[in-house]
């Protein structure tokens, strides 16, 4: 089996994670949850959002979040952005990578954005390249690259040209999302296979939602494929609360076992992001999704 | 990517599914849920277990729900037999095909059934011999087929020897499981692999628990390698009620939503596996595993 020995996780519970939940965690306990992430031996940590805080009020405190994060020298804090307000924002307080975000998928970029593609793209250029011009590392999210809730199967070609216009503009990486975890190992397959023709794997990260179960096949699908950056959240955090059954962000627990055990380094130890799932559990008052954190809470219990 | 066209769902829900849930179902309900699982267009259904009513009082009604199994030509309904007594019950009820079990590691084999594995190889020679002279073909399980609870790592070389084994007491099917549900793709990559240098992939099928979140991500390698036949369990039932986080069999719902998606024909209908699971999660009075069916159901709240 063709594997690399090495893999990248972004982790995105802080913020992906979190941002559906209904009640919001109060500051101290996001800045302790990150600060066991950051102690679990993550190099990569998505830890908040500088969109409106009225459209998204979990994550509303995104200022002192910034501010009070654990300084560690290993740790890369990234921070979505959605416009140049948002970017002037995330500088005052010292990000340093951030993301923007558009979609494949033209009726999900206007229920999620309310914008065209094409709009997206010309509200993030600028964005972008102050960015860079900042010292600013910049992650383009490419959301519904498999399956769009409204269009059903997307294009592959339309994947690849929002993400080459992402690259183009100066993002050094594209983070291709399956939105609503419908992907199955093949649309992976042959749409990052089609990605690939064009973009180096080291440009291309894998963001996996696990509601149907198949993430980590996809996973497995894209390092097969050579890609070795994936995201996930603790814990699954992400579901969507108002869908009981949803699953949420593929779990970094998950990921990490599955990595672990066909011997690729992570560097990230599994035990930790427990620990720090748990806190989230705790706080939010009930069961995360991922298989690793029922296992071990379950051995707690 | 390298895929069948075709794969053989072996639906063992009612059987190792039921097996460990703590209160038994009354057999009209195992009736109706097998009733369910048939009417999904299922051809292989794992019924019951002839192993002493003592050991496992979860199916000691197995004589009646043989003898009331929903006649249909389409399907075949098979059931677990560890001995000649339970061969002889089994033929009196009219079952036509019999799985016998062993396993690949020491350890396990002896807690599990109090037997070294040459010893249960002895018990079921006979068996296999009988069955098939009356005319009832045999499937053979090869248990911890990949990592075992007390040795860890089991090698290869063992599982191909056992799985050889067996097949030349004359079963025709070798289901190669992974008990724990602890293994990776690499892992069905390299036992698998391991195996048909010696057999023939229709004569594998696997069988995978998914308690760390590989299972599907298990199936797919065995996809690639050209297998056909994977065992799985409505809803995911099979998760040992005395560790609450552990998951059960893989869920057929999520098996066939992975199956259909890559285009690979199964037969099964998901919706009505879904109704059976339902069945099932109200007799128990819980939520099951399986995330399709969370889905689905968190879709009816």
């Amino acid at each position: 089996m063709n594997l690399p020995g090495e893999v990248t996780i972004v982790e995105v519970g802080p913020r992906d994670g979190l941002q559906n939940e209904p009640a919001p965690i109060p500051t101290p306990l996001k800045l302790a949850f990150i600060e066991k992430l950051a102690a679990s031996g993550l190099r990569q940590i998505e830890a908040t959002s500088f969109v409106h805080p009225k459209a998204i009020p979990q994550l509303a405190d995104a200022v002192e979040v910034a501010r009070r994060l654990p300084a560690t020298g290993s740790v890369t804090y990234s921070a979505l952005v959605p416009n140049q307000r948002g970017l002037e924002r995330a500088l005052e307080v010292g990000i340093r990578r951030i993301a923007v975000f558009t979609a494949a998928s033209e009726s999900f970029t206007r229920k999620n954005i309310q914008m065209t593609i094409e709009e997206s793209l010309a509200t993030f250029a600028p964005v972008v390249r102050s960015a860079i011009e900042g010292g600013v590392s910049v992650r383009g999210y490419v959301s519904t690259a498999f399956v769009c809730p409204y269009e059903g199967d997307v294009p592959r070609a339309r994947v690849r040209e929002v993400a080459l216009r992402l690259l183009d503009m100066g993002v050094d990486q594209v983070a291709i999302s399956d939105t609503i975890g419908a992907a199955s190992p093949k649309d992976v397959h042959d749409t990052v296979g089609e990605l690939l023709s064009a973009i180096s794997s080291e440009k291309i990260a894998l963001h996996f939602h696990d509601t149907y179960g198949t993430a980590l096949a996809n996973v497995v699908a894209g390092l097969q494929l050579g890609i070795t950056t994936f995201d996930s959240s603790a814990g699954g955090l992400g579901g969507c609360p108002y869908a009981p059954g949803a699953s949420g962000n593929l779990a970094t627990e998950d990921l990490v076992y599955l990595l672990d055990r066909m011997g690729i380094q992570t560097g990230v130890e599994l035990h930790r992001i427990f620990e720090a799932s748990c806190l989230m559990a705790e706080a939010l008052g009930r069961r995360l999704p991922s298989r690793q954190w029922q296992r071990l809470k379950g051995a707690l219990e």
